[in-house]
């Protein structure tokens, strides 16, 4: 019976354990990949104290200050989350379960898919969801970013330095940081496709290439022949553990208050999963932190 | 005419600039000293990013990567923020003023003082609200912590290594982090002195002694005989700049929402000032962001 299980080791999971195990809190570490979406980050230039530093560099120092603490961590895909008694039961797909009285969940988001064909066929063979892991492979290559946001601006950006021509397909007018839209707009061997949809992926053993039609003439398809295909288009939060048992808005994040409280006495959310808009490292260790200390103030007033 | 008027330049402030900076706004950001209360701590083992950092370090850090961004920055007191047509003017005990669409008040607090005689006559001159910064001054010599809260013990567990005898003088049973009352409670030259209440603060041309009295037997004054008292006894909110603006709770603190707003539109808050119960670092920061991510929704759908 642990005092506090906590689901997620990106900054808000990692930074709500720091939290709790300084509140001397019996705690379990329950994650898959450490640093999230963070970890798959470029460049982060607005996390207080860096003024420049990668995503897996940051969560590799928010890795090794967890570890610092007497903390139980364990890698394993947590499936459910349900009450027992006054406390919950935290199942995992490797068929554990872990008992505490409270519970944080700091899951994060999960990139969105294209749902075209050849986005499956590909995966691995020239589409990626993860610019930062997969950028340097395309030296020299022609490729295709699918978005407009922050992500897809960042990832068009470093394309720019290692592939050769750079596509961005976005449905609507880019929506990013306005320094990052300065800079990304003048870079060489780039080019914009603004109110374009993607329809398929094709390729023979890997991509060679993207067909995409203008929103406004569905009938002129154009295939652009490019050997990668990074999709970013936006994420879904990872809230179908707790979906019946914590509320969730409209867009499946879990509805939190100021202290990342749920509805239900005990289940805390912190992060990306939840309703908090801005998806931020450094408001997600804030909320974080914010969580581990409101469910110490919970355990210190619940019955054992 | 700003976008944004910032006020404070502790971690809140400092992020929010950073924020408000990256998205293009036209900011000044107003403050007296770099900074805030962070920059008084010893040390600082809950700011994920650093195991280890002193808060001087740490908030030059901050201020560093402010600088790398076109906002203008002023030395300046605010003593007033009111409102004028669509937007707000802050004015400064040197005299000038500024007008804004938005204000992000981010001022913290201040030192909570004791109220007995010799207090305000031995301050500097024995009496410190600041450990961080006095602690090495009384090496050797039997110096008083008055508190028994986070700062508190933070103070005395520093002066144990500075410092000769070291009284920890508190109304009550500490209130710290449980890792921190371990620490101290069984550093060596440590007396603590639980249940008692300061009468005065006694000396000639520096502090010779602090008088103090059990709650229990009020009679029985008691003289330490102490060169320095450290009072760390919490603080106040500095809200009084929007005191007649924006809506306060019982301990003065300016309510804002999750996103940092107050009730009045394009005037949030952020950090220590708020009603925000966890006063962290880590938590000031995220909520800067946050604050400033807002202003910026708001001025995208404000008039001009």
């Amino acid at each position: 019976m642990y005092d506090l299980v906590i689901v997620g080791t990106g900054p808000a999971g990692m930074t709500a354990a720091v939290y709790a195990a300084r509140k001397k809190l019996h705690t379990l570490l329950l994650g898959q990949e450490y640093g999230g979406q963070a970890a798959r980050s470029l460049a982060i230039e607005n996390y207080m104290g860096y003024q420049y530093i990668t995503g897996p560099e940051l969560m590799r120092k928010f890795e090794e200050q967890v570890q610092q603490y007497p903390v139980e961590i364990r890698r394993a895909e947590v499936t459910r989350v349900t009450r027992q008694d006054h406390g919950f039961v935290t199942q995992t797909a490797e068929g554990e379960s872990f008992r505490s009285r409270a519970v944080i969940v700091a899951t994060g988001k999960r990139p969105r898919r294209l749902n075209i064909p050849g986005e499956k066929e590909f995966l691995g063979r020239g589409v990626t969801y993860c610019a930062v892991c997969d950028a340097p492979l395309f030296a020299g290559l022609p490729v295709a970013v699918v978005g407009g946001g922050n992500a897809a601006l960042e990832a068009a950006w470093d394309l720019t330095r290692h592939a050769g021509r750079v596509f961005v397909i976005s449905l609507a007018e880019w929506r990013a940081d306005p320094l990052l839209v300065d800079r990304v707009k003048n870079a060489p061997h780039l080019e914009r496709r603004v109110g374009y949809e993607t329809v398929r992926i094709e390729g023979d053993k890997t991509v060679t290439g993207l067909v995409i039609r203008p929103l406004a003439e569905p009938q002129k398809e154009e295939r652009l022949d490019v050997r990668g295909v990074f999709v970013e288009i936006g994420s879904t939060p990872n809230s179908h553990i707790v979906s019946d048992l914590a509320e969730l808005n409209a867009v499946g994040e879990i509805i939190v208050d100021c202290d990342g409280r749920t509805q239900v006495p005990g289940l805390f959310a912190a992060g990306d999963v939840t309703s908090v808009p801005d998806k931020q490292v450094i408001v997600a260790a804030g909320e974080g932190a914010k969580a581990a200390l409101s469910a110490y103030r919970y355990l210190a007033g619940s019955p054992g």
